[in-house]
């Protein structure tokens, strides 16, 4: 019997499960332009709402990593350690821990992504530095690893070109918070990007993909699974999003706040974060425990060697520092009532942060980087009227409201 | 604070109420253009999956009516009705009843739509006929509702082109079996079509849209409620489509099957289902009962009155019958067993007729009007291996294979 996208979806619907034979269809033809986007994205919501089974998600994650080549990290001596986040709002943890683990004589191959829903992108916030080039060819990547441990890179058109091309579908037809596409979209890209040990940052909360502890626990299991499958050996990390991890929320902003971590400024539950990330990496490629891993971290960032990694890193790839620009219209948001600053909304942040520019509403939206959020207060602080809870850099005023600011803050 | 479409696709895909305000931001913006194909599908499917309250069915039914114009049908004298299937496999009651209504002198005026999913389309058929104009304007409806009582026209661009728009993305994204959907489109096109009396044939079964009798009140029920919003009479009348309706499928095929039924040919199912529509709008226009009005449609089919009207119909639209053209090439399919024939599958033989090339898989997708299926056996006979099951009229036969056909009969 012939196949045809109309039937597939429709299955999809009515929540019965695809064959393998059916995902290839639906999701190679969408490669190649015989499935269209409209099509496409009906599927991906039917997907969203009704679920996958492990079954599909394994043959998805296959479909997904051979769809392009897989990256051979073979020339690159020693074990290769990746690291990935499932996003959430203000996580600039690839930018301090990538330096960190380098620095520490462990080689980080570190593919990234950008902006999904409402929480930004390590390349996006990449991008933001002039000059910084995100898409590195495989020779580039490979002698950048051997020279100085780390590279950042965009997925090239050659790894997992479907995963990109989903991405991208997702994040413009709200699809993104989805279980078994956000452990496909990951394992695929981790497991074609050619690293041996992978480590998997789930951020759960308001801010994060990943709403619920129950669907984190889910997520981390199937790929932990999905890992095994492919003789890799995968952790995983559950990491509170409910808040903004750090105080900055916007692209330049944030690669600013992870300068100041790395020069040891700040010991905050970011620095912490990264920290443990940071030390889990190591352990796996150096057989250590944690513990012991994390000693080698507080040395690097105390001696600064991390700090000099990054900016090594940045020279690396072509960036220019000293272009960093953020919008010099300034705006203090001030608190309306007193009390007890309760809970800071990292999701209502996230789209006021899109909303103001630093993120995509559609599949051609251009990011401006120079816009975000800066925190003034934080959990648990005192609030009198009249004190600012943060400041936003902002280059069109129409973008939002005050009050919706203000709802951010729960005070 | 402002809308944005993708806020607003995840409300619902979260299963969450959507305002007045925001259904008209999506709807109104994706017939500007603004919102895409692949977001509309996306909230579709999640409107397909996730249901609507009836606060939102009435909503955007609204939507619909003013995203066009309203036919101002007061030039054409008395009462004017409307007649609509919910669309099955096979089923060409309008080519029957409108004839049959007008020629009891009755005005109908009746707009109608393109195959949907697995069923066809009165304009589909109709435009098998060369020449048949199925856009007229509104003076030529006009006109010929006051000379021959009847006229047959696709929603022009003027009348609810958000439906029309709307219907063609669901077509192709699998989104066609959904209950408020459905209301939306119908009784939005028939209010803005001007009738003063609206009869529903809600079809339900395997081969309809609507596959349970659940489902099928529901839509009746909301359906009344809207005309009497509008102060619009509507009646409905649920009816089987578990097997095809008549022998036909297929759009010329369908054509001269009501040509058979208006002469008297065949008192089946079909017959009995055309009549009872037929009496039901004279029994609401001339204010009498249903069997009164049955006997005045008996005289007019049986003095070929009905069988004529037809013909100056499709004179009066510029069809020339005498093109009416089938594919040479026919198959005739033999049963493999001996037995009763307990089923034939209504939704198989109308993906089997789709992809014959009688319907669209994409929305691009010409039709090919000389195709379809000619059922030889009916429910209930008896079968001997090598009995012929049915004809297939094919112009590409990797299009099916016979195991396919053989499906769709169980015996």
């Amino acid at each position: 019997m012939n196949l045809n996208i109309i039937d597939i979806i429709n299955k999809k619907r009515l929540s019965e499960e695809l064959t393998k034979e059916e995902l290839e269809y639906s999701f190679n033809g969408y490669l190649k332009g015989i499935i269209t986007d409209y099509q496409m994205s009906a599927l991906l919501m039917a997907i969203c709402i009704n679920d996958m089974s492990d079954e599909e998600i394994y043959n998805l994650t296959d479909i997904f990593i051979n769809s392009g080549d897989i990256l051979d990290l073979s020339k690159v001596s020693g074990i290769k350690v990746d690291k990935h986040s499932t996003g959430g709002v203000g996580d600039k943890t690839t930018l301090i821990v990538a330096p960190i683990v380098a620095s520490c004589g462990v080689k980080i191959a570190k593919m990234s992504g950008r902006g999904l829903g409402f929480t930004g992108g390590t390349i996006d916030k990449l991008e933001s530095i002039k000059g910084f080039n995100t898409t590195l060819s495989k020779e580039q990547f490979i002698n950048q690893l051997n020279n100085i441990n780390v590279a950042i890179s965009s997925q090239t058109e050659n790894l997992t070109p479907l995963d990109k091309k989903i991405y991208e579908l997702r994040d413009v037809t709200a699809t993104t918070e989805s279980i078994p596409l956000i452990a496909v979209s990951i394992m695929s890209k981790k497991i074609a990007s050619g690293a041996d040990k992978i480590l998997i940052d789930i951020k759960v909360g308001s801010g994060a993909l990943i709403k619920s502890t129950k669907d984190a626990n889910r997520l981390s299991k199937i790929m932990i699974k999905i890992g095994k499958k492919y003789n890799k050996e995968t952790r995983t990390i559950i990491t509170d999003m409910d808040s903004p991890l750090g105080k900055s929320v916007g692209n330049t902003l944030e690669v600013l706040e992870a300068f100041e971590i790395l020069m040891g400024k700040e010991k905050s539950y970011l620095y912490h974060v990264s920290t443990i990330l940071a030390a889990n990496l190591i352990s796996m490629a150096k057989g250590i425990t944690t513990e012991e891993a994390l000693k080698e971290v507080e040395i690097v960032i105390n001696n600064k060697d991390a700090f000099y990694k990054l900016i090594e890193l940045i020279k690396a790839q072509g960036g220019d520092i000293s272009t960093l620009k953020i919008s010099d219209n300034v705006i203090p948001i001030r608190s309306n009532k007193t009390g007890t600053l309760k809970r800071i909304d990292a999701y209502k942040i996230g789209i006021l942060s899109r909303n103001l520019g630093a993120g995509r509403i559609t599949k051609e939206d251009k990011i401006d980087y120079t816009v975000g959020i800066v925190l003034n207060k934080f959990l648990g602080a005192v609030i009198n009227k009249g004190d600012i809870l943060c400041y936003l850099y902002v280059n069109e005023e129409s973008k939002y409201s005050e009050q919706e600011v203000l709802d951010c803050f729960e005070i």
